[in-house]
Parts: structure tokens; sequence; C-alpha cells
């Protein structure tokens, strides 16, 4: 038994389109646009999100801000849910818990979401980000979420993390 | 006893500069004038920030984003804990975990943080956030959060919020 | 508007035998039996769980294991939100967050559990965790919790946080 | 860059008397002697806790209780964590958080906690629970999860995840 770590899963998607659905639900994101963060990678129950540094996007020390760290890891776990859930549902962030390791303090974020139980309605992931700083990346947060997929509401699908659970 | 509920708190300030300091620290945070929020109460141990509607803070259905609401509120949260801190030191997110309770449907956004525990070195605190349309205010989400003091780290209080804990 | 705390709720049972079925649904979690708990207080979308000094459920230093106080608030807090579901369902715990104040170092421990958000597949609570040392009460806990109302499974009631979300 | 999962650690303890303390701490738990449960590998911030079942750990479907899945990960995530910590030191849990995945149905539990950032303060651990039945295992839980060292207080370390951060 590999004790230790979770097996490495290889998720199944339940909707064919799920890659376009992913992307096309990003690119409507208005507040992914604010920011300029883009949509790096996006498999099965997987979705990486990267930022570029940005001066509105930080503290005064230069440090990208807590709350733009976890926009971006909030939004990595609610699209590698999404990438698994079924077509025309949409996807909801029920809650999530965030972890500061290191401060944000370089030219780039990367923010990874992981599915680790893809429940028929609620969907639990893992989130990592680094900061990278002259190429050496620093891991500066962890996460752990709740999904929930609203089943037949595919007309939230273009926000899905913003809607609360209403 | 009051059981079921904290017992009422009254915290006194270690710092005399304390509503001052929470004021100056939050004028000088870039990300909350990007924002465009205000810091509409600082009280020993309380503080209340609220969000007027933006178009660029929303999804496309015009609601707040999540990211956002957790954005505030992990700010309401660091400064009520801030303002129980020491002279010279300055304040870090260890960690916070966000519900959605609602969709971030309104003119405005409030959100209130409250020091639950103000030890020496970590600062337990909670929050809340109400969306507010059409003066009917609606519980939106609910946060429970870890600081820690950096003591003889004055220089970092400009930005409390935005250093992770390096 | 009541900004900074939560109103005041008041919230109507869907099962006209919810205080029952709730006493019915603790008096079988073997797991209460074991640890000597009482189920001191049930209202709608409240509960309060009481469990008294054991060594068996202690460190060497006397103090209740923390373990042992995430057991009981998790509980109360279920309970809180199985107490508002409707008749022929059964509560699950989906997660929960404990933050620890103050050691367990008393006679007896005192845990609340409060809905605050009952929605239909959903429930928000947050509990609080005091323990009493010679008639005085130290906050010694705090809890954010997300629960999830199994419809047409009264057979899981009896046991209610044991199930995970399988 | 191996993004995606945080890089494989070696930690290098700080302690050279770090397995035995982990050891001799987990020994002196009552409360792990009560559950039955057994220190089944220790690292440089990694922690391996089995139980077997045991009727009185459970629910009445057979199933362990989700307090006895908290109990021993945030045991293996505490340890995993003291682990690492320098000699003469503690360790006080500050707060985690669970996720459940699936019933607690099997002949064993297998909590895992592994450090993912340790501080000279503040380690930040993660841990996995697996419920084994009929050799086959089932992902049960994850826990994210804030560890404080206590320097200089080398008597608190039998029982470091009972006190609270008193």
């Amino acid at each position: 038994m590999n004790i230790g770590k979770p097996d490495p899963v290889h998720f199944e998607p339940r909707d064919p389109d799920w890659a376009a659905k992913v992307r096309a639900s990003f690119d409507r994101q208005q507040v992914m646009d604010l920011l300029g963060a883009e949509l790096f990678a996006v498999g099965p129950g997987r979705c990486e999100i990267r930022l570029p540094y940005r001066e509105q996007l930080t503290q005064q020390h230069g440090y990208f801000h807590a709350g733009i760290i976890s926009t971006i890891v909030d939004n990595a776990g609610g699209f590698a849910g999404f990438s698994l859930m079924p077509a025309g549902s949409s996807v909801l962030t029920v809650e999530f818990k965030l972890n500061l390791l290191a401060p944000g303090d370089g030219e780039r974020l990367i923010a990874v979401g992981e599915v680790v139980k893809p429940g028929k309605n609620l969907v639990i992931a893992r989130g990592d980000v680094w900061v990278v700083k002259n190429g050496k990346k620093t891991h500066c947060a962890i996460m752990q979420q709740t999904l929930m997929t609203m089943h037949g509401k595919e007309n939230l699908s273009p926000a899905p993390l913003s809607q609360g659970k209403g």
C-alpha cells in the first residue's frame, strides 16, 4: 500500500467537453482578467493558474497580497472540481481553508488545485501556491476546499466560484 | 454562566495609539485602495470594513467575487487583532477558513472581524460578512482566523496581512 | 442594522419531532456513552453537550485531550443542524475546523453548537467549547463546520456524525 | 520545476533524539492507550499512527467515529511536527481542519501526518487518513494543521496535543 501519500489518481471526466467548458468559464470570469491571471493548464481534476507580478496586486513591500493568493488558489481548486462535473452543472465553493507559508515575494504566483475526492454532490480539493523569484520557487500557501456540484445549473458555470451557496 | 455565546468581551489595548496605527496601516494598504474598501470602524479587538459595489469586483452575474469577500474579511480580522498588539509589533495572517453562506449579491459588502482570544503571540479572530441589497442585509460569509504578533517588527505594520509568515 | 453580530436567529424546525429525534440519535451514539457525555440542552438549531472530567479522557497533565474536545463540539454542531432537518433525513459532517484557545483544564467541558445557515442540503454551524474549573469557565475552543442533509436516509440518523460523506 | 506537488522534502531534525522523544511522548499519551492506537512509524517530519477496530471506537453502524478519526490524525500531524522541533521544546496544536471523504468502515485506520513547513515557531502539517477493509484502503479524511513550538517547555512534551495554546 502506498501509505503516506494518496495514490496517484486518474480521474475520468463525465463531460466530454470538460476542458473547453473550464476554459470558457475561466475566460468569462471578469476578476481573473482584472488580476491578469492565466489559466496555464487544465487536466481532469487538476487546474493550474499563473499570475504575473503587477504592482496593483501587491502590498507596499512589493509582495502579492494574501487576498490575491486566496483568490487564485480558490479558483484553481474550483476549476479542478468543475472539470470532473457532469455536463449542464456548475460549481460553487462551499468553503476553503488557507495556510500561508511564506511571503508572496516574487515575479509570479503559481496556484495548483487538485481534486482529492470527486463526490456526486460534494467535491473535495487541495491547493498549493508557489511564488517564483529569479527562477526559484517557494511554497507560499496550502489550501483545503469543499466544492458543490449544482446539477442542471449550467447557466451558473461562467462564474462558478462567486456564488456562495445561494 | 452565559453559556452558548462567548461572554461580551472588553479588551484593553496595549498600545495607546491603537486606533491611529490601525488607520495608518489600512491607509497604506494599496490593495484596499484598489478595491475601494473603507475602514468604517475600529474598536479594541474589532474592525469593520465596508466595500461598495464596483463592476471590477464582480463576476458576470453582478455578484462580488468570493476572493474579494475573503480579502476584506481577512483584513477585518487582521486589523481587529492588530488593534490589541503592543506598540512596535506587526500582525501576520497565519491561516483563515471561510464558509460562503450566500451569493455576494448587493450594493455593498460589510465585513466585521472580532478578536476571540488575544494571546501574547497568537491571536484568534472570527469574521462575518454581510451583503446589503436595497437596505436588506444578508449574512454571506463567516470566517475563523489565526494571527501572529511579530514583536519588534513595526516596519511590517503598513501591510500586515500580505506577508504570509515570512 | 445589527452589524457586528449575526442577528439573533429563531429557527422553525421542519420536523415536529425535532427534539425527540435528536435525543434518540444522541442516546444511540455509543461513543457518547463511552465518553460519559450528556446531551444537556437541545433547541431549534442549537445543541449543548456537557462532559464531566474522567481520567480516561485526559492526557497526563489532567487536561481533556484535544481529540475529546473536537469530538463533543463536532457532535454539538451536528445535532444543532440535525434539529432543523426534515423528517426522514440524517446528518453528516462534511468538514470542521477547530481552533484551540486554552488547555482543557477543569472538571467539566461544555460544548455548544449553533446553526448559522440552515440550507436545504448544506447546513453551516459554529461551535464554542468552555472548560469549567472551580465554577469559572474558560473559553477553550471555537469551531466552524459544514454539515450535509441526507434526505430520505432516516436509518442513518442514529449515528449522524460518524459517516463521513459516504 | 515540479509544479503540482510540493517537492519531496527531506527534513533535518534539530534534535538528535528526535525519534526517541516522539516514541516516549506517544507512549505517555494515556488517550492513545485508551484507543489502542499504535505509533507505527516515525520519520523526520512524518508520523504514521494505526488504530485497529474496536467496538468502543465506533458508532452503531460499526464505523470508526469521526471524533476518533480526528484524534489520531491530529496526533499524527502533531508528532510529525514534534520530530523536527529542537531539544527541550514541546508541541501544541493551534488549529486543524478536517474533511471527511468516506465512512470509517473497516478493520483498521491508518493516519499519516507530514510536515509541509517547519517554521521556527509555527509548523504547518497535512494529514491523510485511510480505512482498510479486507486489505483494500479507502482515503477517508484529509487534514490541514498549524502547530506551535513551545521553546524550553520540555515538561509539556509528554502530551503535546492536549494543551490548547495555554
